[in-house]
């Protein structure tokens, strides 16, 4: 783990020399190499798919675990998207001249050495070594052992094509680590001379395991825990459109809804509609007692909430439902109970949106939107290589640009300080 | 320690609510007050003294403990100061407009709860403590023991005043931990769903100690190894003039010069001289082989390095001194043995001026400039609260924009995700 660490911070002295035009070559040429060497992909893939059903993984984990003729394509598409977008390095984030002369600027730099630590989809080497390659960072990926082979194929064939593409490419810009020891993976976290930044992607329980593990800084999300808050001066046509897609469009993804807020002094006349509609897409809602006073008390689809709900992401046709006392009541519950993730306000009353959206402390927060914009792509960063709920570095989608530090460079004619 | 927590929490939320000019009066009427009781402040520092005194302090750590009518006016000013600045909450970041014609704005915001963990100064309290509350964080405090009653008085002082000034203070906006128990401390950096952050302040040891037990994110610096390199086609005259500033302005702080590094081709008509003029300032010299060549074997102030002295900060009259192959061969020293703070190269090449800017892993990176500059002051920051060698989070010198961090707001007309 030292010597992987070690080679990964020397890639990273390397990268940080490559320019812009450099680094975008050899993501073409790894884009062509997936697509001419798809056979060698699914021949490892195959080994992983063979592997996972004599073990028993479930046909929903195979299913992710599978490598077709798309996805390999997808993937390709993915790093010609990345090449295509501008350089997250070098950007000039503040300047100034100072009284004495003293010129500073505030620039983007890479990170250095980032750990990714994910799950089952092989895909997620092809993404993550990609956006961390262009914003300069060399990358240590840590898959799924069920994913092994194919994630191994995928970065040796990335690492081939960049190097015949690129003779200066630094042979261990992206590495994949071959060990699913739990303590070996400690070691990496504890190296925090050569070791910058870790992202863990996947369940709840890994990202805990590692958050409590790691000496180097982690930048995650635990869950998405996200509230629509229907206020007594909401349009509830917007607010009913609002919920379905929040809830049901996707929801087994982290800015999918997974608890209704609603002003007590609309309940009678906004929930049993909404609660209809709800039912029709079969969507089975958890109520707390004054809500359930305005809802059939015998429909199947209507369950009582206990205190656990309001802390639940169900990722499933599950719904928690609430009544608050206004604007200041869904605050104080989302700040609770929340996960800091995306919540959103419906009203027509722009004191309290306003309120809303300074007051509840989340990573995004909307006014008369859906929770499912927190993506990278909806906010036009173009690509995604995750989304955080942390305070301390980036905060929601991040991008290529949240995967740079910076620096203070300070150009002077011979100053000294007085 | 939960309890204290909970408290911090909660009066952040309120924090968060007050305007800039609600902020600016509680800072102006604790300036006031600081300076109405430095009585009180006083007889509370005589009892931090006398105990200290008992227990054998030494004369330099008294003097740190001490609060006369200078250091209190002196802590009443720095608050003044902090009021007169801008409010670094609600700047927006960047703002966009999606073609679905959601509005996004990024917004800086409050971290939230911020520890800040302190050796003997008392009049770091008040510096902390209006920092933070300036940028909207509820502030923990827990300072060395043998201040704790100053630190104490201050707080106490500060929070009266900002009542009295104004009714909607929130109550526990500063506190001040009384114990001086590791495993409290300790316990309140696992807080993690209260506490979003903790800044250390002082050794190597302390700053060691609390990272090494954290649970919440640590901003901090372990020290500050900091290097001029004087390149081939430096002018001398310049390079003189910001090593001798650079070493002897200051030499008891982090932005001190520790190494300095020469080009081996000019070091016979550069080291010679340099050293003459630091002798003269009574720094003693620890130099490697190659520069010993090129000094006086006989001069007491010259003594052999060892590899130790590569990684050593000083914080006295002594520097190291190593000639390296060009600018590469500083640039790999610096990555190597520095820590990432300041450092600088003197030319008059611009081509390797530029590799050294770029490629010298640092938080502040000078050409033709002292590394005493890396200071929030120099920067235009107007206060300070820390330097950060880190690279999650703020890196350099924080002022009060480097106490916040953002959220995304989405500003919609019902729309939902396709």
């Amino acid at each position: 783990m030292l010597a992987l660490a070690q080679q990964a911070k020397s890639a990273s002295r390397a990268l940080a020399r490559l320019s812009p035009d450099e680094k975008n070559l050899c993501l073409r040429a790894m884009a062509a190499a997936l697509e001419n060497e798809a056979p060698a992909i699914q021949a490892a893939n195959a080994l992983d798919l063979a592997a996972g059903t004599a073990s028993g993984l479930s046909a929903a984990l195979l299913d992710r675990l599978k490598l077709d003729g798309k996805r390999i394509a997808g993937m390709a598409r993915g790093l010609r998207e990345v090449a295509d977008l501008p350089d997250p390095v070098g950007r000039i984030l503040a300047e100034r001249t100072r009284p004495n002369g003293l010129q500073l600027q505030k620039i983007s730099t890479p990170i250095g050495v980032v750990v990714i630590i994910y799950e089952s989809r092989p895909n997620v080497t092809a993404d993550a070594a990609s956006l961390c390659f262009k914003s300069g960072n060399a990358t240590i990926l840590r898959g799924g052992k069920e994913a092994l082979h194919s994630n191994q194929a995928i970065a040796q064939i990335m690492l081939a094509a960049a190097r015949a593409a690129l003779p200066t490419f630094p042979e261990n810009a992206i590495q994949v680590v071959a060990t699913t020891d739990r303590d070996a993976i400690r070691e990496l976290l504890s190296l925090t001379a050569y070791v910058d930044l870790c992202m863990p992607r996947g369940g709840e329980g890994l990202i805990r395991a590692v958050a409590e593990c790691s000496k180097v800084p982690v930048i995650k999300h635990y869950k998405g825990v996200c509230h629509v808050y229907v206020d007594a001066a909401a349009d509830f046509k917007m607010a009913e459109e609002i919920v379905l897609n929040a809830k049901c469009q996707r929801p087994g993804v982290c800015n999918a809804l997974e608890t209704l807020l609603v002003d007590r002094a609309i309940a009678p006349d906004f929930l049993p509609a909404m609660a209809k509609l709800l039912h029709a897409r079969n969507v089975e809602l958890r109520v707390d007692p004054a809500a359930a006073a305005h809802l059939s008390a015998g429909h199947p689809l209507n369950k009582p909430a206990t205190e656990d709900d309001w802390y639940a992401e169900y990722l499933d046709l599950i719904l928690s439902v609430r009544l608050v006392d206004g604007v200041q009541g869904a605050i104080d519950h989302i700040n609770h109970y929340g996960s800091a993730h995306s919540d959103s306000i419906i009203t027509r009353d722009e004191a309290r949106a306003r309120q809303f959206l300074a007051e509840v402390d989340s990573a995004a927060v909307y006014w008369n939107a859906s929770t499912r914009f927190t993506d990278g792509g909806e906010f036009g960063m173009g690509a995604e290589i995750g989304i955080s709920t942390d305070k301390i570095g980036a905060r929601g989608p991040m991008g290529l640009d949240e995967l740079t530090t910076y620096k203070w460079l300070g150009i002077g004619t011979g100053q000294v300080r007085a």
